[in-house]
């Protein structure tokens, strides 16, 4: 049962450690840390926790361990001597689904139940439950019924199957489509620069506009459900390459690099060369796969 | 006076110009349209519209003339021989800003106001004033004040000044930050694939975390306002940078191109590069500027 977890481990107290064991301590845990560089655990003893020597011997002082490191490499040399059977062990060190899955066989040949995690949220946003925090786990459903509690302290959790590898790729997912999005942030701004229009007005406009588009994305699951790409699309392939040119045009005339747009359209415009000019832009999902 | 506006002229009847005619026929208008195949006019004749055999008969009908055509330079074709003196044009069709700013310059000189426009909205969501539809609009300040009351009879409005090119401008410059945003969707979603989650499930995950992000532009916009592109920063260029690698190897293990984000991430190197590992993104937006 997951109000039964009392004490757990924490491994590395780097900014994003600090803040979760911090959330743990607030909460009442009995929390043994550990730190490659003892003198960033050493203000956490005046909050409670205890400072394990090795990372041997935290591992030894709860049944509970979470691993919060650099990457995988990370926790294979800090683990590589600890005793983990019978061990409940939470990795939320970013990592790849690959990785993620390796991690999840090597702890089960070591007699440990293992939960994979992705944190999506910046240490300022942990133990406050109103920020949107939330982290992604994968991985042995047991050992997340059995701590489901203590882990949704630091922030909500969300579980999203026992492939270990899946909170990762749900993590890097979210991150790359972000990546996409803040690249065309960027690419509007330098349009917008040398204008009178101030950046905070036109913040504003773009939050607006990005909030009412981002719904696309249903339109885009429903066509991969049904794999009929044309589904219910009202601005065609064929309309939005028309519409491209006007975005290269308008670069051109603002002094803009269209780097950052080219290659969607280039896929897009290959897709309509294919014959698919009344789908949207689902299509292009096909030609990133190999 | 808004309120005075009675006659229009709705020069173009593809589905837009139809949408938007429509909307003022519902609303009690007397619209007079014209389009270059006349039985794409012929069904507003049963809503109460007046067709006028040319161009140049449909200018003459209103004060109020807007043309909803392919392109300037249909916009160009249509109007070459009509009398624009003492007319108040306004111009909704798609464009640069540069060649609005011309088009604004050509209507001046043969005698006419002149009002250019963005339609942020497709067709379905003209005349339904909950669908978040709107048009940007600049130019003349008196010719909006004249008619503001009917513009917004399709669609909402947001005039964003005097300059005849901001609207197309603001216009394109969403449309880019959506294409960027439609990219990492894109991309996500191809991450995703052959994966047993669920599409559908996916998307909402994806519309909440988006929207949850785009106030990354506020950031943004007080880096521009400021010059000092630290301010606020919790994950910053070099964390990113390293955030980047993980975002490649999955896609390298998913059998994913990165084709669609690694112009971002190039960027972000560049700038990391050049020495500001402390600041967040908005550096790659001066690399973006020739
Ligand atoms: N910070 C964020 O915004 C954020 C957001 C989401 C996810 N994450 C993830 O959370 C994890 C931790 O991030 P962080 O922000 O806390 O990073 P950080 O501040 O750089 O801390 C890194 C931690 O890893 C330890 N470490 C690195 N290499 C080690 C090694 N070879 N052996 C033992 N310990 C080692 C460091 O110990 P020393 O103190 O001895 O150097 C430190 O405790 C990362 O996987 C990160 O991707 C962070
Ligand atoms: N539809 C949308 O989702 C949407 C969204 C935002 C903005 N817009 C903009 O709204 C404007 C109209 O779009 P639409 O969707 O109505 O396009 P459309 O359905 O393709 O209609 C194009 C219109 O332009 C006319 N036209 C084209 N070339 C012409 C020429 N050389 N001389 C005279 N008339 C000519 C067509 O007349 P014929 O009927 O004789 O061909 C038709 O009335 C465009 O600038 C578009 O970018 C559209």
């Amino acid at each position: 049962m997951g109000h039964n977890t009392k004490k757990i481990t924490v491994l590395g107290l780097g900014a994003m450690g600090t803040a979760i064991a911090r959330a743990w301590l607030s909460a009442g845990y009995e929390l043994t840390v550990w730190n490659r560089t003892v003198s960033r655990a050493e203000p956490l003893t005046t909050e409670g926790a205890k400072i394990a020597a090795t990372a041997f011997d935290a591992v030894a002082a709860s049944d509970l361990v979470v691993a919060c490191l650099l990457d995988d490499a990370s926790v294979g040399e800090v683990l590589a001597d600890a005793d983990l059977m019978g061990k409940d062990l939470v990795n939320i060190t970013t990592s790849t689904p690959g990785k993620a899955g390796d991690r999840a066989e090597w702890a089960a040949g070591r007699g440990a139940r293992y939960l994979d995690g992705g944190i999506m949220a910046v240490p300022p946003m942990i133990g406050d439950l109103d920020s949107g925090a939330y982290v992604f786990y994968s991985g042995s459903p047991e050992l997340f019924a059995a701590h489901r509690d203590a882990l949704a302290v630091p922030a909500a959790t969300r579980y999203v199957g026992e492939d270990s590898g899946s909170a990762a790729l749900h993590d890097v997912a979210l991150l790359s489509a972000m990546t996409g999005m803040f690249a065309g942030v960027s690419h509007a701004f330098a349009l917008m620069r040398g204008t009178e229009v101030a950046p905070k007005e036109f913040a504003a406009l773009l939050i607006e506009w990005l909030t009412a588009m981002a719904p696309y994305a249903n339109g885009v699951a429903a066509h991969l459900e049904t794999g009929d790409y044309t589904l219910g699309v009202t601005s065609n392939l064929e309309m939005m390459v028309e519409a491209n040119g006007t975005l290269l045009r308008t670069a051109e005339e603002q002094g803009v690099s269209p780097e950052l747009l080219s290659p969607f359209m280039t896929l897009m415009e290959r897709r309509l060369a294919d014959g698919h000019g009344d789908e949207g832009t689902t299509g292009v999902i096909d030609l990133l796969l190999r």
